[in-house]
C-alpha cells in the first residue's frame, strides 16, 4: 500500500456527494474514475471536470462509494470484490453497511466515512469541490480495518478541506442518532402539530417555532432511508425521549414545578454541551435586534455599519413581520460587545433594540 | 369611555415588557403612571423617561398589567378594583388570568393581551419603545368584554407598532401551545439527549441540531411558569405528540417505511403551514453557501456583494467550523434568484457552493 493518496480515486455513484468528492480530488490533481448506474450522470460529471469513466485495466488506489443508503452495503461489497483498493463510503449510517460486508474476504480494506455536508439539491449538477470545507467528516473504521487504509481515508477528508472526527462505527451511529436523527424526528413531531392548526393560530408563530421545525422540511424519502438504516440507535434514544415526555406530561398534570424545571434545566445543559465555534467552548452571546426595511441592499448597509463598529457577528436571524414590509434582524455577538454595537448602530441611525 | 387612547396609561410591573410599553406610550405623548412592588424599578423606569410614579388622584384610562405569570390573576383583579379604567395584560397565557378575575364586578373592563416579543434580558434597563415593532400582539377579549375596551387595547398595540391578531382566550392558549410551548418542550427533550453524550459525539453537531435546540436554552424558571400556566392545552398536545412518537417507534421497530414516510410528510406539511414573510404564503427558497474567514467586516463585504447582485436575502445562517477560523454562511434567497446570486458572488471572488 502506498504512503499517501496518489490516486486514481474511483467514485461509485456520482450524485451530489460523489461528484463533489471527485471535483475536490481533481482539484488536487488526482486521476478520478467515475462509475454510476446512470450513464447520463457519468457524462454530466465528466463534463463538469469531475473525472473520466472507469475503463478496463484501471487500478484505483481508493474507491469512494456514494450511493443511496438502501444500496450502500451491496455497493461496498461489490467494490471490495472489484479491486484490491481501499474502499470507503459517504453514507449517513455506519454499522449497517459494515454488517453487510462483514463476510467479505477484503473487509480489512473497508473504512467507513461520513462527511457532514449536503444540500437540499441533489445530482451531479449541484456538486462543488468546496462542499466539505470546514465540515466534520466522520471516519469510522472497524477494529480490523487496515491502518494504512484509515490513513488514506483521512487524507481524502483533509484533501476535501473537512475536519476529521474519528469514531467507531457503533459510536458514529449513536452520535448521529443524537445530533441529527432524533432532533429531526422531534422537529417533525413539533411541525406535525402545525399541519392541521387553524390559520389564525399560526399567525402567532415566531422565530422559535421556525427554528425548531426547519429541518422537518427535508425530504421524507431520503430521511426515511437514513433513519430506518439507524433504527436501533434511534429507537433506543426515542425510548429515552418517551420517558422524558411522560415525565413532562406528569409534571404538568400534577403541577409539579420542581420536576418541570429539572426537565427544562436538562435541556439548557444540552444546548450548552454543543461545541461552540472553532470547536471551543460556547462563549456567551447577546442579541441586538435591528428593524430594517425589506429591500435588497439593506443587509449590506447594516453589516457595513456593524463592521465599522469592529464587532464580530457570531450569528444572524431574520424574523419577517406579519403583513409589514419590515424585517427584524437579530445579530448575535459576544456578550461583552453588545452594548458597544447597539450604541454604534444607534449613532448611525439604525432602529435597534435588545 | 373615550373615543380613543388619550391616557393616562398606568403600567403595573415595570420589567422589560411593562417599561417597553410605557416608553412607547411616552413616545406617543401620553401621560404614563408607573407602579411596581420594587420602588427601585419605578425609579429606574422613571429615569429612563418611561413615565412617573402614580399618585393619589390619578385616574388612568387604561391599565397594563405586566407582572410575572404566577402573579397575573391577582394583579389584574387588583387593577379592576383600584379604578374604573380598562385593564389589559401582556401575559403569555390568557385563560388562567381570566378565570382568576371572572367573579370581579369590573370584569367587562378586562381585555387580555399578549405581545409576541421578548428578550433574553429582563428588567427596565433592557426596555425599548421599539420592542414590539412588527411583532404579532394577540388581543384576546372574553365574550362579555366591553367593545370600547377592546378597541382601546388594539390602539395600544398599534401605538407600539405591533400587528394585532384577535383571538378568543381559549384559542390564544391553544395557539401558543402549538406555536411556542410544545415546540419549546420538544426542543428541551432533544437537547436533553445531548446533555450526557460523549464530547466526541457532539463534534458531529451541525446547523440542524443547533436550530432545533436553540430555544431550549431559555430560562427554566420563566418558561416553567409559562408552560405550567397553560398546562391543559399543552398536555392535550403532548398527548398527540406521544401518539406520534409511539407511531415512529413502531414504524422503525417494524421497518414500516410507508408509515415512517407518512409521519415525516406530516412534518413537511407543518413547516409549510407556518406563514411566510409579511403573512403571505411561503415562497420557495434556495440556499447559497459561502465560506468566509471569521473576522470583523467580512459579512459586510459579503452582503455588499450580495446587494450589488440585487438579490434579496430572505434568511441567513452562520455555521461555525470545528477548529478552523473559517465560517460557512448560508444565504436563503428566492429559488429563482439563487443561480444568479451564486454566479454573481463567484465573479466577485467569493467561495460559494450550493
Amino acid at each position: 500500500m502506498s504512503d499517501g493518496l496518489v490516486g486514481p480515486v474511483e467514485v461509485v455513484g456520482v450524485g451530489l456527494l460523489g461528484t463533489s468528492v471527485a471535483l475536490a480530488c481533481r482539484r488536487a490533481g488526482l486521476d478520478v474514475l467515475l462509475t454510476d448506474v446512470s450513464a447520463d450522470h457519468v457524462r454530466t460529471a465528466s463534463a463538469l471536470g469531475a473525472g473520466r469513466p472507469r475503463v478496463e485495466g484501471d487500478r484505483p488506489q481508493l474507491v469512494v462509494v456514494a450511493v443511496p443508503p438502501d444500496h450502500l452495503g451491496a455497493a461496498i461489497a461489490q467494490a471490495l470484490r472489484d479491486s484490491d483498493a481501499v474502499v470507503t463510503d459517504v453514507g449517513s449510517v455506519k454499522t449497517g453497511p459494515l454488517a453487510a460486508v462483514a463476510g467479505e474476504p477484503g473487509v480489512r480494506r473497508y473504512v467507513g466515512g461520513h462527511p457532514m455536508a449536503g444540500s437540499e439539491r441533489s445530482g451531479p449538477l449541484a456538486a462543488t469541490a468546496d462542499l466539505f470545507e470546514g465540515r466534520p467528516w466522520a471516519v469510522a473504521p472497524h477494529p480490523d480495518a487496515d491502518p494504512d487504509g484509515v490513513a488514506l481515508v483521512e487524507q481524502l477528508a483533509e484533501l476535501c478541506a473537512a475536519v476529521v472526527v474519528r469514531l467507531s462505527p457503533e459510536d458514529h451511529d449513536r452520535a448521529v442518532a443524537r445530533t441529527s436523527h432524533v432532533p429531526h424526528l422531534l422537529a417533525s413531531l413539533a411541525a406535525g402539530r402545525l399541519a392541521d392548526a387553524p390559520a389564525d393560530y399560526l399567525k402567532l408563530s415566531g422565530q422559535g417555532v421556525r427554528d425548531v421545525t426547519r429541518v422537518a422540511g427535508g425530504s421524507p424519502e431520503l430521511y426515511g432511508q437514513i433513519v430506518a438504516a439507524n433504527s436501533a440507535a434511534v429507537v433506543e434514544l426515542l425510548a429515552e425521549v418517551r420517558v422524558g415526555l411522560d415525565a413532562m406530561i406528569s409534571a404538568l398534570t400534577d403541577a409539579d414545578r420542581a420536576r418541570l424545571w429539572e426537565l427544562l434545566e436538562r435541556g439548557v445543559d444540552g444546548t450548552r454541551a454543543i461545541p461552540g465555534k472553532h470547536g471551543g467552548p460556547v462563549r456567551p452571546t447577546a442579541s441586538v435586534f435591528v428593524s430594517v426595511p425589506d429591500e435588497p441592499g439593506v443587509l449590506a448597509r447594516l453589516f457595513a455599519a456593524a463592521g465599522e463598529s469592529d464587532v464580530n457577528i457570531e450569528d444572524v436571524h431574520i424574523d419577517h413581520d406579519l403583513g409589514r414590509e419590515v424585517g427584524l434582524v437579530e445579530l448575535l455577538v459576544d456578550e461583552t460587545r453588545a452594548e458597544h454595537l447597539l450604541a454604534s448602530l444607534e449613532s448611525r441611525g439604525w432602529v435597534t433594540h435588545r
